[in-house]
């Protein structure tokens, strides 16, 4: 939302299509009678159009098909052996759930966009839309389409899964756009070799494009960033401040942080095991070093996740159990969801480990690098999105390697002053260059590209 | 071993090497000092060449590194968020395992080149010896090297859980050969995309070949297949025939088959849940039908595999004691080694079920409709190697779809005998014709168009 949100303020011919699932936007939706309204954010005005899904289509969509699904599909997450079995409940959720949602949405983006004059550009959000592009491109035939998936997409095996109707009706749905947009080169080249195994279609990898019933898609890719200027603002606030004294009063001199949703692909199983191989084979540091995962419980509708959750905290417990002492404790778990701690924590961290299996991108090692002041060491998965940026000034790690993540744990720990500087000063350089509007105005400026009617001054 | 007897028999110039692994391979090795000597096989005479390997490094090469590590990577078993964690283990392993066996191995076929003259043609077989083809060209770089990799080849990113050193040597490795064979071409692709993403190397798929060291690495497909000869006069044998009448004795009305290992990329826990699917939609198939499974327990040495044997028990318990009877098991399930009695199951079954997750080709596909005299029909999972060939006369399954494969098994019961008829005897037909001498030959006529020392009628 943040990302977007230079695009839509104050500006009456840009419109918000957003699911309304809280009680208060369903009130509000149904104030306004399910059409478009103004609304105010961060100081600005927004046309926003809400859409209202049956209760149970919504759960089907987001609880069965895409979230675990899909998710699970694109970061490598399926133990193939046990799981998934596809069957009638699945098929059930993806026509009566996933298909459905995506069609509610696709009228009510096709009537905005008759609202607006058929030349619009839609720009859809990430896996829940895959069908929508198709489906809008069908009822408006003028629009541009883009589409942005925040998400790594995988090699075309691990679509197989699904049985081929629905894969194909996904990838098909998806290039109904003009134009993909990835956050990596990876997945832009594995999108396009998932078209040329999955559909037999033909791409081109030199000018990264599918052709699909005589048209042709591009598939770029345009790395997310954050707001910098504003988030540099919210680290100086009172309350980041209070939560940094109180963390002084808990941690020890030396601070490993991670902060992430409780989500398999997050890795937060073998950060833990690389701390105990650490803390085993360094025992100086036993009691000079604290371990702060601030963790936010995700998707606890889903049992994978509820079972993760327990988990993290059978190996935390083990861990502090076996070096811990009545005086030091070496994990300090945090299961909330206060970003304002997390924060402090940015400010505070000697080692901020990102170890995720697979992450589309990855804004917390962005957000850690740039608020940091005590010239912190990001070590990080080789597996990010993030990693095409930040990753020949970090400690680079294979994610599966616990005793590679413990190494480099060590070697940040313990790395002299003026590495650590250096590091973080390059780091936070490329933070500060590729900020959010370059992530906007170069998609902005390919859209125009693709558009015969678009101004060259759009956005 | 029968695959390639044709080519060893009676052939003075041609040596086996292998492991001494049971007893009386170690006392027939020590017996002749470790040097090759000539034994008798299917009244030929074969040159073997035994090598002895110490039993902690061999534990290591196959019960940590080959059997598990590779074999679950190649076929994309992993349960990423939860396994495997590479540390000190699995490294110490792979150094003092894996590459101290290929090294003996590659010290050993060094000897047996340099004996037989240095233009021989060097054969290496599957996962187990990647690294084994560089360490032979590097000891003796007049030989010309083949390798066929029984597996499936995985896409790149399956590869990514092994730190980069150690993908690296099994690519590098690899690439010592001249020629490396696969049973699809899906693999075979996958391979040269494997070379492209992970090393960075030029690689044609028009030509398919990799370009490395300025030397060119062909990259082939060729499907093995059986003795159809054998392997019909062993389905005619005495034993079999008593067999089937015990079998007849305990069937139902119908059968369906499954032949495997205990394997956990055969997908045998999905297969009975079809099957579960199957008997509750169908109530009238109660007490009409019998899935006789025999599962040769595998690889018990590796804790999954022993917990896939329980997960199966538990499962058949479950479904029997759901839909059986005090005169009715639906499931009769025969965890065993007798061939013999697999083979009776062959000749007898209406419903033959490979519904492999990922197979390099499967031969239990192509043994069971060869003898079958039932006009039984194969239900077969799009997966698997042996698809390409009779994919199209088979009922496709996708492996993870349980309950198309529960649709699958209900059409093939219930299949118009005509149909069935014809089915299988394309089936039969292509097994006859793609047979084993066609594999070898296939494959001596490429060895030989890349060696310019091989005269045209070797082989």
């Amino acid at each position: 939302m943040t990302a977007l949100s230079g695009l839509a303020v104050d500006r009456s011919d840009v419109v918000w299509v957003a699911a309304a699932i809280a009680d208060d936007d369903k009130a509000v939706a149904a104030e306004h009678g399910g059409q478009a309204f103004t609304a105010e954010r961060d100081g600005g005005n927004f046309r926003v159009r809400f859409v209202e899904n049956d209760p149970e289509a919504h759960h089907r969509f987001y609880a069965i098909i895409a979230n675990p699904i899909l998710w699970f599909i694109q970061h490598y997450l399926w133990d193939l052996s046990n799981a998934p079995d596809i069957g009638h409940h699945e098929k059930d959720a993806f026509v009566h759930g996933y298909v459905a949602v995506n069609e509610q949405f696709a009228d009510a983006v096709a009537e905005e966009v008759e609202r607006l004059g058929h030349d619009a550009v839609v720009m859809t959000h990430d896996y829940h839309f895959y069908l929508l592009p198709a489906m809008v491109r069908q009822r408006c035939p003028g629009v541009l389409l883009q589409h942005f998936i925040h998400i790594p997409w995988p090699q075309p095996d691990a679509w197989r899964v699904l049985p081929t109707e629905m894969r194909s009706m996904i990838l098909e749905g998806a290039l109904g756009n003009d134009l993909i947009a990835f956050h990596t080169e990876r997945s832009a080249r594995n999108f396009l070799l998932t078209c040329q195994e999955l559909l037999d279609l033909e791409v081109s990898f030199r000018n990264m494009c599918v052709q699909i019933d005589g048209r042709r898609v591009a598939v770029r890719w345009y790395p997310i960033s954050i707001d910098v200027a504003d988030f540099e603002r919210l680290a100086m606030s009172e309350t980041v401040r209070a939560n940094e004294e109180e963390l002084k009063t808990r941690r020890r001199e030396r601070l490993i942080v991670r902060v992430d949703r409780t989500d398999l692909s997050k890795n937060i199983l073998r950060g833990f095991k690389a701390y105990d191989v650490l803390l085993h084979e360094h025992p100086e540091l036993h009691g000079e070093v604290t371990f702060l995962a601030h963790l936010q419980p995700s998707r606890q509708d889903v049992p994978e996740y509820v079972e993760y959750v327990e988990q993290i905290k059978r190996l935390v417990a083990d861990i502090n159990l076996k070096h811990g002492t009545t005086e030091w404790q070496p994990i300090d778990l945090q299961l909330d969801d206060d970003f304002l701690q997390a924060l402090a924590a940015y400010k505070q961290f000697d080692v901020l480990l990102v170890n995720s299996i697979y992450d589309g991108m990855n804004l917390v090692a962005k957000e850690g690098v740039l608020v940091n002041e005590r010239n912190g060491v990001l070590v990080l998965s080789e597996n990010t999105g993030v990693h095409d940026e930040l990753g020949a000034f970090a400690l680079d790690v294979n994610p599966f390697d616990v005793s590679d993540q413990a190494e480099k744990l060590y070697a940040a720990l313990t790395m002299p002053p003026e590495e650590k500087r250096a590091r973080r000063d390059q780091c936070v350089a490329v933070v500060r260059e590729n900020d959010l509007t370059k992530w906007l105005d170069h998609q902005l400026e390919d859209i125009a590209k693709l558009d015969p009617n678009t101004p060259p001054d759009r956005g």
